[in-house]
């Protein structure tokens, strides 16, 4: 079972939380903590062996733990997930994959998508796969995409490679529920076309990032990134493929740590406890 | 002997220069070239086994290329190089170590601070250090390394952590001649306390760029960058500490390449030919 | 049209080949040479812009270059291949997509298998597969392999966790035709259960290899090397797991060179024209 | 202050541990911790907020701890060190930098090698240097060595290319306590000449590896590794240079672990806990 506490920073916090986990009869497996002394936060996850009794624990724990702690005990262990996409697949396809294998830490509810291309590999998967009209205006077609997930438990929504940008209102529903992959080193490039930007300036690495999505652009708290060589012999194409690599390897790895219940958010930013 | 040109493309280039160099009674050893068909250009770097007989070659190249072409041969294969530097000495001590045991590709001429910090570790490696003042004006302060540099024969300026701007007017002097390293992963946290920045941004790697300096500040072609892991544990403090490992490493590199005459400028970018 | 070259190392070689192309007409979109002095070897893989009047150009290459030469002329731009499989789906799985999406540049004929576990993703993607019998005798089942791949036109074998070791008589059958991902950095950790030896060794490093099949045991020339990071906090079960990421990637990298015709095989190791 | 236990796994330790400083007034800034459970160890690394009361300290937490348990608090910070040379200058110019800048967190002793090679650079920064006669047996060599650094105050040797396999009988005398660098990525070509090996191989990577020194030559406890892409284009000459890089860069890495107390060695191997 996992614990997962983000509070103000006090002297004693460990000791505390190790004797009330002792007193409830948990022994640790496994923790891992961090202080931002800046901010005096203290962020803890502890993964113990037993999962029951997480009531009492809970109570003896809010005791003890500093007004205002977030604590969160045995978050669902298999998350369920919505997946929205355009018309790239690299991303969805892994996605896909590792949902099949049972590797995801996740499951796939369903894919929404604004073009058709890619409802033939989501039913070759026996995955859902709902078509929104973008035709009309663009709050017509978010209110679409609300009912569909609205039919569906889920735990986050995964943009791979979904280009559009949601509205507020949107966001606002599922606050740090949103993860998207974008296909730059944020905050280099942030907006449309990023590797057309890289090209323009000539960088030599060009990279993805994983984010939370907020109502600023490309602005989220950073989940994960990672980059790959580009030199001058690279193309505009050329970069998007290259990229296409990392954007897949960088959101895969950006929901495994989400899906393990790794991931802190506060102040725009990510605290990653592996 | 290295023979570096860069012309409008054209059908049969390589035929046509590989036949005059064949004329010219010259053997090609490596030979790495660079079409740009974007833009309709050509680049080709050539190492070959004679160096005499310069003269002819350029003008039978010249003959056979089309018109504008930029064509170098022979370039010194030793640099001449002043570093700037203000009281960092990562990438400073780094140049001087090489320098002493000849394995830096060039010769430094002399170091200018604008602090004292670095004199004793000049001194140690026997090389002229001259400190100027900046308690005037900015002009002043340039004017008098214009001055200092004015002494001696040199191919490149170094910034080696060398934190003022400096004007138009003195880059307008050496173009393509001043190389400085930015520590961010450029465009990303361009101007000042990038790993600030990086710190408040929340992101998950920062990083380094080695880049020529124009008159926009950090929007020089770029010449070389790398990348290290930043994890939330890192303050800013920390991240500075990781940060002048990479700057170490990627100043080392563009170094290396530019003194080997490996690297072309056209339209803010590079080409980089290994 | 790609043209492939590797011959004894002579003065004037990139010459006399770039006029006999200019003399038939081909223009070069881009060249890429090698030289090993060690062993005296010229390569070069060039690419030119027509495909017809191949016989003509062969011939007049035959002429010029030295006796032994080995000339390629317009390969067969989209491969076929054959992928074996054992248990382990995420190199398969890949190729499955990447075929799918027509971005994988070959054609997969056919998955063979030594167990049914990936018999259900070939079937979701239309692709045949075919289960060998494993409980008799190894030349026996090696001899339905035989007999089924014999029924395909294929460039290459793919050993995508193939998990038995082939005879030196099927090897024999397809010279520098069959690739394999081995889940180690060679050499460090040929043969079984490298994660389990890499734990044991207390490597801070994992990796993969792809690299041709010849009769010595994950002794074959390298194509493709990748790393990833390796603490002491994982387990072998947790370096299996995170290697299977770098071995998908390293083999979709090997694979993109090797159907792109990029890479060069002689004694024992790969030149690999990028 | 640093605390540093290593003992069997059991139930409640973070606890215990953590209630026995608060007992002593100790704060916790940080904690690592690591559980083998394979071997059924416990490892912690604890910052705390003062560095008074060690003893009674030390004596709370042993009546705690399982029998056996190692306990260090509070070790030397600023560590001192005595340096082996042979004759390439790279990684001890970067360790007589940081030295000299006090950003080692070490302070060099004195310097011994078995070449004149070296001795100028060492005096250039005031550092001792001894040479040792090597045209004897190696017996007497190494009995000089003992000589030397018998006269100093030191808690590590760093063999900095140390070109000269020690003797059992030397490195019993220093157990866990000399500090190596070898250029391969071990277990990947052990022994002499790891370049010419890897060259010869065809590797597309090469590495470094630091490693505690044991009686098995190039087998210690590995505490650090890094790799350099190594392409067909690189001859010998070529990777030892880019090797030397690598060699510089993980030896300063794997000292500043040592240094800051963040290295555990067990069953050949170790825990690093950063």
């Amino acid at each position: 079972m996992i614990i997962f506490i983000q509070c103000t920073d006090q002297v004693g916090l460990v000791a505390a939380i190790s004797r009330s986990l002792a007193r409830g009869g948990f022994n640790i497996i496994s923790l891992q903590e961090h202080v931002d002394n800046t901010e005096n936060l203290f962020f803890i996850r502890l993964e113990v062996d037993k999962n029951t009794d997480t009531e009492s624990l809970a109570t003896d724990l809010e005791k003890i733990l500093p007004t205002g702690a977030l604590i969160k005990i045995n978050p669902r262990p298999l998350k369920k997930i919505v997946v929205l996409v355009t018309k790239e697949y690299h991303c969805l396809a892994d996605i896909l994959v590792r949902n099949y294998f049972k590797t995801l830490g996740a499951e796939v509810q369903c894919v929404i998508g604004n073009h058709t291309t890619l409802q033939n590999i989501c039913e070759r998967f026996d995955i859902p796969f709902h078509l929104i009209e973008t035709t009309g205006d663009a709050a017509a077609s978010e209110q679409s995409v609300v009912e569909i997930i609205d039919g569906y438990d889920f735990d986050y929504l995964v943009l791979a490679k979904f280009m559009r940008i949601l509205s507020p209102n949107f966001v606002g529903r599922y606050p740090m529920r949103i993860i998207n992959i974008h296909h730059s080193f944020l905050p280099a490039f942030a907006g449309a076309s990023p590797y057309r930007q890289a090209y323009e300036r000539g960088v030599k690495l060009i990279g993805a990032t994983a984010h939370y999505v907020t109502n600023e652009l490309d602005e989220g708290p950073i989940i994960a990134q990672q980059i790959t060589p580009a030199g001058h012999s690279l193309t505009v194409k050329d970069m998007v493929k290259a990229g296409k690599e990392v954007e897949t390897a960088v959101l895969a790895k950006a929901l495994k740590l989400v899906f393990e219940d790794r991931v802190f958010v506060y102040k725009n930013k990510t605290v990653v406890l592996e």
